[in-house]
């Protein structure tokens, strides 16, 4: 979470802060209980990517913000409560430092928490106006809750291959950053061909960045990340680097046999963060990552090289870069 | 579940089917772990009231079965999401004699499967074309997950008033039956009047519906039910039928010992639900459930006495005679 939002998001940076409006207008609730709890989940401000990418898509078009700002709000709302579940199911007690919602309160009240949230996400996406980007959204829902599924329903089972890595990823991740940019474009009223490009940008930048989020799990400061290197690993989730590393090493695979042992599994853990780290399946997973950002820059290519289209490249380079 | 749904629905009873239909659809999913999750979750059949009420008020309009049937869907799929995750909220084992989701698979897969049904929901309402509808939909479940916060928070808590629970009951039930007429109506074209009828009676109904599942746990047939006498105290949901017998015996109150207990909450549950059972609570609640019924029929008497109308009459003595 270095670099300042402000040079991320170029010449929509200042508009950024209707979306915080927005997103702090919703805890204005009634019930005390709700008011405390969504306090707290939505006291963690991120990067605020995903309407970062809604602002800077739809300014290629018409570039209203009254369409364009509710759109970002719940984008960021569904990210979070996505975020808030899937801390309720992995158990986690932590998020970058910070206790989760589950940990503060108990998971049956968090449940529905993160329930609230999506409905508050669904109603804030009515706000834009328009069914279709309205369709578009619960289809990314769709996408996401999918993805997170077949992530749990796989874990510790090594038979899947990297595809289905990419299929999970697609669905967990990169679908939501494709529907902030599609989304954005489409509320712009751009013409077909650049809602498309558009498209393609965000899917690929969100690709690249949960493959660099699998490799900093490796590689990245536990005091800045808020949690353990090797976590992944830990909760069973088997990610690129893993996948690269069982698929090049066949024989007596450590990694493998962390995942398999039915016994002494945590004593082998070591082992199996070591065998990635000093291998070169973390730079080969970097070039995958980077071969997103190549797509999602060409998607882009034709548009015009304006301000906010800097600003869309600089973000490619961003999330290769980022440490945390 | 006694009495066919044929008889209750009238004239719209054989285009039910079509509801179904697109229920089954949904199940056709490629994730073979979200297959079974769906076919489990899908499998146990109501009597379809949600859809039943959106085809009856659409009636009244323009009877676009392309607009309606989606609508329909959309809502049994959110009652449907919410009970999955209700059940693991309250940890319950059972439903109606059936194994729960969460008992079946396990809780972090069950919390996702709900969401996906969430997802699953919005998109099918946005296939009604109406964004407006689409909006209403997403507010009613906004409705419902503060509701049921609401009753969660609230649990053991002795404090609240008979206000209060209108109140949660309000959002947990009533808004869904409301959000059924009203948006059948609406999509059916019906003038502003007419529309505002349907609300008024659906949310009506369901308030009926709702204490008289409160007041089914006292009186109902454990076999039937699929659940114990006394359930809602056991998991310390404070219903209008223990909150009338706390109001109306202040003095050495065999409810509030109940739920006040620090230690043998247990041993005190029986002489609580003997209590209630015994005491006028039960008829006074039943007398505040025929009202609602009775609101809900003021709201569309002006309306034209046709089958449909005839039907919707008789669906509020069903929701007042049920027996499990």
């Amino acid at each position: 979470m270095q670099a300042p939002a402000k040079s991320l998001y170029g010449p929509v940076a200042e508009d950024m802060i209707l979306v915080e409006d927005l997103l702090e207008s919703i805890k204005q609730v009634e019930l005390a209980p709700l008011r405390r709890m969504l306090d707290h989940a939505l006291q963690a401000r991120g990067k605020r990517m995903r309407p970062g990418l809604v602002l800077l898509a739809g300014s290629f078009g018409d570039y209203n913000l009254n369409r364009l700002v509710p759109l970002g709000a719940a984008i960021e709302l569904l990210h979070t409560a996505s975020l808030v579940h899937d801390d309720v199911v992995d158990g986690a007690m932590s998020r970058r430092g910070r206790p989760t919602a589950n940990a503060v309160f108990d998971n049956a009240l968090t449940v529905l928490l993160g329930d609230f949230m999506f409905a508050n996400a669904a109603e804030m996406v009515t706000r834009t106006g328009s069914l279709h980007v309205t369709r578009l959204f619960a289809l990314a829902l769709m996408k996401m809750t999918s993805g997170e599924l077949d992530q749990d329903a796989a874990a510790f089972d090594v038979g899947k291959d990297i595809q289905a890595y990419l299929w999970r990823i697609g669905g967990k991740t990169a679908a939501l950053f494709g529907n902030a940019t599609e989304g954005g474009a489409a509320l712009g009223g751009c013409d077909e061909a650049t809602v498309e490009a558009f498209r393609t940008y965000g899917y690929s930048l969100g690709m690249a960045f949960q493959i660099v989020d699998d490799i900093l799990d490796f590689t990245g400061d536990e005091e800045l990340m808020g949690k353990p290197v090797g976590s992944d690993l830990l909760e069973g989730t088997i990610t690129l680097p893993a996948l690269l590393h069982m698929e090049r090493y066949p024989r007596e695979n450590a990694v493998k046999k962390y995942f398999q042992a039915r016994r002494g599994r945590d004593e082998r853990l070591q082992d199996a963060i070591e065998a990635i780290r000093t291998s070169e399946v973390l730079d080969v997973s970097m070039e995958m990552a980077r071969d997103y950002v190549r797509r999602a820059n060409e998607a882009i290519e034709p548009l015009p090289h304006n301000e906010a289209w800097q600003s869309m490249v600089e973000l490619g380079e961003y999330v290769l870069n980022r440490k945390s």
